[in-house]
């Protein structure tokens, strides 16, 4: 897939990722590392929690958004930078759940200090096999310059 | 530590997490799953990049954050449930690095519909040994009442 710079970017381009399925184990393994909750780790205890079941951290969540961007869903060249983001969840993300991820384009914004830089803002939806949106991201990352002007 | 619900917040309360350190294969592992890109897998690549050398993935900053206010930052009654967040990443996480999280409560919000919870909005710095914050976290957190009234 060709790689894209600030100039091949424009408000409303949409882009589809590929899809990643989501195991207990999986889940459960993530949230030993960073999200050790009994919602997270433990199917007995999740079923008597907020979640009624075990659900997946929303960092997991997060985390697998950005495998299927980095993957398949945005190509920019360079690389995928992040200068920051807001992320809700609203709904939990279940074992057995395939996600998938649809970007769109909201802000082209070029660098007024630096000519050979700009900056995106991308709305990721992550939706589930029945396409619910589990997790709503907008990014803002850094994209380079074809030609610096 | 004691368990907290909705009465025990007040705007201003500070909460200092343990610390936890970040490995160079701890930065590649977690990449290899949830982030594959050269500056956060690679030394020789990373060192030819923007990061100028291997640099921890954002996701993967931020799920340490979540792993050291479970463990240790954010006793909230019933476990720590965001809604949704806003993040920055101001520096690069590195090898070797110390990161310890401090956290101050900002908004405390009665649920208007349901009178059995409400939300905290947490500010959370993520600091390097250096003092150096690597994250910027401001995150919506459910948080049960004690008494319904």
């Amino acid at each position: 897939m060709a790689k894209l710079y600030l100039e091949d970017f424009a408000v409303g381009q949409r882009f589809i990722s590929d899809t990643r399925a989501v195991t207990a184990d999986a889940i459960k393994s993530f949230a030993a590392s960073f999200d050790p909750q009994p919602f997270h780790t433990d199917e007995a205890a999740a079923e008597k929690s907020f979640f009624k079941g075990l659900a997946a951290s929303g960092w997991h969540t997060a985390s697998i958004t950005m495998s299927l961007l980095v993957r398949s869903g945005m190509p920019i060249a360079g690389g995928l930078i992040g200068a920051g983001c807001e992320i809700e969840w609203p709904k939990a993300v279940r074992p057995g759940d395939v996600l998938q991820v649809e970007s769109e384009v909201v802000a082209v914004t070029p660098s007024r200090s630096r000519p050979e830089r700009g900056m995106i803002t991308i709305k990721s939806m992550t939706k589930n096999q029945k396409g619910e949106v589990v997790q709503v991201l907008t990014s803002r990352m850094l994209v380079w310059k074809k030609s610096i002007p």
